[in-house]
């Protein structure tokens, strides 16, 4: 199986502007993208990153200018074997989670993420392809069945939460098992425990 | 097993005051709860609710004024038998979700929850006792080391997608397979994809 990790190099997870600078959200986005591949070649697949730009990375580095939807889809039309496609930001994943995933019978497999995206896809049919705008996961449910595919999904907290918003990196901070975690104690997070609800904050 | 679903009966969801107003927010937790309770009765297993006000339900009912950590713990310490705790907001709960949690083996077994929370717990020792303050998923798994008992954690979104903010009313609307995601239709929301992200919203 080809496991492709889509990996926006130039405009890095802008929505974590209020609380990372430029070079920070820059350094965060690689540091997920490490923890992605090391929890992929652990399960002994060797992924390949699908770039917007050139990257220095030990580990194979397709580079398409497009968007997500039209890159993916370009690596599935040239695929002659099962293709799966494991977003860049899943600050959660582990090796165990991500073998489970693989594993899954099922012409095509998805991982729901939060808000109605789709964090993990695998494709053993020629005839699949993605669309991740709005509510990619439904309409990823709605191209399997046009298909006659069969379908699975994964109910997995660690796939589903995709690191996107500020909230996001409390989830990384207390479930990460990985370089995110300890990269944000590194740059000063914590987690402050004295209100009614649990924060991560910054000194 | 018995199996206890907390139920704050007199403040129900105040975190979603945003976008419900009291009445809503009281009918809302009451659908909740029952996709809860409906979900554990498919396993088998018939729930008691653990409420801090008498409630008209099908089900039995305890009553217990106190807050949420010593109601539990006064339950726990009175059973001889396993107990689960499942909380009664979990928008997306299944039957099959409940049934595979059941079943994981473990002195102690967890469903973390976002933001650090644990929405369910399964305790097959006497010795186990609750905090649900704070970072309580990591308290769990503490009190359980500390205990010597054998952990187990199931990663699930399902499980860990408490309804308690307007963001998580999304979720609901777009993997709830109970009565809740009806209940949002039928007050007005519906799923407004025209921005870049998914919103709900309510006309």
């Amino acid at each position: 199986m080809r496991v492709i990790v889509p990996f926006a190099a130039q405009t890095p997870k802008t929505r974590l502007e209020p609380v990372l600078d430029l070079d920070e959200r820059k350094e965060f986005a690689r540091v997920l993208l490490k923890d992605v591949l090391d929890a992929i070649e652990a399960t002994d697949v060797e992924p390949t990153v699908l770039a917007t730009a050139p990257i220095d990375l030990d580990v194979e580095v397709i580079v398409d200018e497009r968007n997500l939807t039209p890159a993916v889809n370009a690596v599935l039309d040239e695929s002659d074997e099962a293709v799966a496609i494991v977003m860049a930001d899943l600050g959660l994943i582990t090796s165990p989670v991500i073998e489970r995933f693989f594993t899954l019978s099922g012409d095509v497999v998805l991982a729901p993420g939060m808000a109605g995206g789709t964090n993990a896809i695998v494709s053993r049919t020629g005839d699949f392809s993605v669309d991740y705008h709005g509510v990619s996961f439904h309409d990823h449910l709605a191209v399997a069945r046009e298909i006659g595919a069969t379908v699975n999904v994964i109910d997995s907290f660690r796939l589903a939460t995709d690191i996107d918003e500020p909230a996001d990196l409390l989830e990384v901070f207390l479930h990460g098992t990985g370089r995110a975690s300890d990269w944000l104690a590194s740059v000063g997070f914590s987690i402050d425990r004295s209100g009614d609800r649990v924060r991560l904050t910054r000194t």
